[in-house]
């Protein structure tokens, strides 16, 4: 089992390095609601318990990632608003960050994985975005978007390891937490989250103070789940290990990350691809919405009853973008 | 062509035979404003244009229908209520009288299409309803509704030709106009609805006397536009036409719909099994929503450009009750 340490970071990517906060959140929280309606929380009944799904495939983008990438941008000063931005994502932040740059009227470059799915490459470059292609296997993408900073300067916009994207994370808890109060519903108690890198559990778990914080990831890309029960990082061993969760395609979480992660002693789950695509058609059937592979590992993970539901629990159906081929592959295989 | 007028209600479906109003929709949306949050209102992009979609399917049975039925069932009388109630529906409807009848503890029996979706056809008696069947071709609803009520008694609840039911559809509307305003637009100037015996265009006449309406309905199924365009009521002349839209599939409107349709000017529209399998799609990737063929309709109408959108353009996306190998199949023809 690979153990290395993250690298450390380059200059260029250090600015700012600040730990996310409960206020950071709140912040960003204000400045969501003023962007955008709430998305719905809807409950799902399973085995006799009410799940409270925050239906972030509603999104303007299709997922959360636009919450945190709003949140950095509009924070950005105005030397660094007109040197551009440089993302890195697999494609959800990727058009986060792309449509919040195209309403500030912001230069984007956005480092995507060659094989990212084809509705998540036209979605960014539809939204004007530079796309600079790597190699999910033999590049590391956080190499390629230092050069690209060296070369022509800009701000990096992490998909997660950064503490303005955590904070914008977070804010589907605060929304959560307000729309259980208006249906007298004191929570969310239990927090399940879909996991990559740990952006939104870490959000979640800043949003949450009070809430068990669960982090969901799928088969093969586990590192966050062992990272949190060895105490230190670890990394993906086998970086061709296949997944139809590409969103939560992450080598390894960040140490701004897995230090907020840490101190609320969250614990990661694990789930498989047949949990995944079943929890997808169970989305489809009784919440009629569309769910990507990655934004239903939460879900899944509470249906196979890997994770216990608590009185009143959060699960984030965190994106929809999934190409139409793959989605009917996976409901007609029932 | 069939022209033939409809038959004159039994006694037992006359009860009471008022006309809707705008005032019994503002009642009704209070009801339904105590009992479940807003659908969310989607903006969609198409042309240029943004389009305003209602997302019924989220609601908890995956339709609208739940609007109706709940306006209906909680106004009978206490006598009302221990007989019962009887439906006729092709599912979704169905499944908003069961639904209600389940929360109000009210004993229900729905006549249903043997050849309805699965999934609607199960979801149904899940909620406790008792189903009866009958073949679409060959035999009327209305008969086989008149004739449980004549030998067990109760209430009839009609899909659409009740003034409770088109005061309750008619909510859509109302809570659109709220959405609208809170993002400072003025409308809905325009009104595109999924259009089956005429209950939910009937309703938004009411609710949005300052838009143009229009009522759109499949292939083979288009009695109202017919009806509308020649000033008197026809029925569809082929019963067996075959269409995915089993949502609209009605023979003909009734007066009570007729007469607010009428009055109000709105036309019809027609469209195509590509034309709603294309927006089926485009919902599915722009939205990340399950709609089902027949609630896709309006959005059909306005994507073929059948429908000039207005300056503020409300779309129902009615429902979402799709059975997934339809729906994957529909998905993997592009």
């Amino acid at each position: 089992m690979t153990q290395q340490s993250p690298q450390p970071l380059p200059d260029s990517l250090l600015d700012p390095a600040r730990a996310p906060t409960l206020a950071g959140v709140e912040r960003a929280a204000a400045k969501v609601a003023a962007l955008l309606p709430r998305t719905p929380l809807l409950p799902l009944e399973a085995d006799g318990v009410t799940l409270w799904c925050k239906a972030e495939c509603l999104q303007p983008i299709g997922s959360f990632k636009i919450r945190g990438a709003w949140n950095r941008l509009t924070d950005l000063s105005p030397e660094q608003a007109t040197a551009g931005v440089v993302g890195v994502s697999s494609g959800n932040h990727a058009q986060g960050v792309a449509w919040a740059a195209k309403r500030l009227g912001i230069k984007a470059t956005i480092v995507m994985p060659s094989n990212a799915p084809a509705m998540k490459l036209a979605a960014t470059r539809m939204l004007g975005a530079e796309v600079v292609l790597y190699d999910r296997v033999t590049e590391s993408r956080d190499a390629v978007a230092a050069k690209l900073l060296d070369e022509n300067g800009g701000t990096l916009v992490h998909a997660y390891g950064d503490p303005w994207v955590i904070e914008g994370q977070g804010t589907v808890g605060i929304e959560a937490g307000a729309q259980l109060a208006a249906r007298g519903i004191d929570g969310p108690d239990k927090v399940v989250a879909c996991c990559g890198g740990g952006g939104l559990s870490a959000g979640l778990a800043l949003a949450c103070p009070d809430a068990e914080i669960v982090a969901v990831e799928p088969e093969g890309w586990d590192d966050l789940t062992r990272s949190l029960a060895a105490g230190e990082i670890l990394s993906v061993e086998d970086l061709s290990y296949p997944t139809e969760c590409d969103a939560l395609q992450t080598p390894q979480t960040w140490p701004i990350n897995f230090a907020v992660l840490q101190a609320r002693g969250v614990r990661g789950v694990v789930v498989t691809r047949e949990e995944v695509r079943h929890a997808m058609r169970v989305v489809f059937e009784k919440l009629h919405l569309v769910v990507e592979p990655g934004g239903a590992a939460a879900l899944a993970a509470v249906l196979a009853g890997k994770v216990a539901p608590g009185a009143a629990t959060l699960v984030t159906l965190s994106g929809g973008n999934v190409d139409p081929q793959k989605y009917a592959e996976i409901l007609a295989g029932y």
